[in-house]
């Protein structure tokens, strides 16, 4: 049902999910990514269950570059 | 300048900054994360100026959970 | 556990917390600002809980230039 | 040309543009908002130029509640 | 209560409300577009019911160019 | 290079590209879709060029549900 596709998206960063938290409409989804660090999503529930999300899952947390903002000490 | 503070965002990860193309409005920082990863950042040219950030810099990339998707092979 | 940082953000607007209604994945934060408005945020529960938020907190509305739409009458 | 609308953004804030810097895709509209407060926004030229957006006009900035971040001193 | 006004947003596409999903922060919004296309909005459940959004209402689709990506097969 | 995945992102809509304006670091996307519709999408240039679009090109207008709005008359 979900097509696959190439997308635009600059940021696409593999890991694993460490953890999901389900509420009825957002999920928030924890993801392992290299260098001990977690990225966090929240997405809708449905999305959640469309691609069958579990802990565990290889995924890939994907950011627009638009959405990322910089920081410093 | 600058204030100091500490932010909601869930996603703070540290990296260093790989290269900027600046353009007249908006800047592009590329930033060297864990794992071999990049992300890459589309802020205004103003912001860049502010943060003095130029290659080298040690940064963190900051992005709001609601801005991250998940995306599978 | 928050980190201290500088941020590109531009828009970070001072206000105190005036009421805050918590879902299971989803907080909205209702923040008063100067001239009797309001701006209201939507964060992730485990975020304001982090942050220890509450009403009456003295807090900053932080948003990317990039997601600030402009309207006219 | 350009629809009027009741939208659903929770954050609509009335000030008058200060600054407009126009690159070639890219706008940048600085709005002074009450409390000697500023909010920036990037927004696509084209609309800039749609909504004839110049100094002095009177307009709000529109920000949609998912956008928004919190932080703390 | 909501102001009509004209706004900056580049894609503000016309369909009907198919469902409505309320949760106690968030609401989920299937809107039915042209071409048999379904476009989903999450926005705070504050939002739908300000706008007293029900199955069936016409509705505009609002999207900042700058959140749009584009996907190749 | 560009990765083929599955994303979460509920908004996937199919069109064909009507115009590009490439700015030094954004570059506007203009997508004919159906009933007569445009998306204008907002992405970095080397995204842009990293995909290879081109007008003509058959894509995807995608977007996170937390990106879109709704708006009444």
């Amino acid at each position: 049902m979900v097509k696959t596709m190439k997308i635009s998206a600059r940021n696409q960063i593999p890991g694993t999910i460490k953890m999901i938290k389900k509420g009825p409409v957002s999920t928030e989804v924890v993801i392992a990514v290299a260098g001990g660090n977690e990225i966090v999503s929240s997405i809708t529930t449905t999305s959640a269950e469309h691609l069958k999300l579990k802990e565990g899952s290889k995924v890939y947390a994907v950011v627009k570059a638009s959405e990322v903002m910089v920081a410093i000490d």
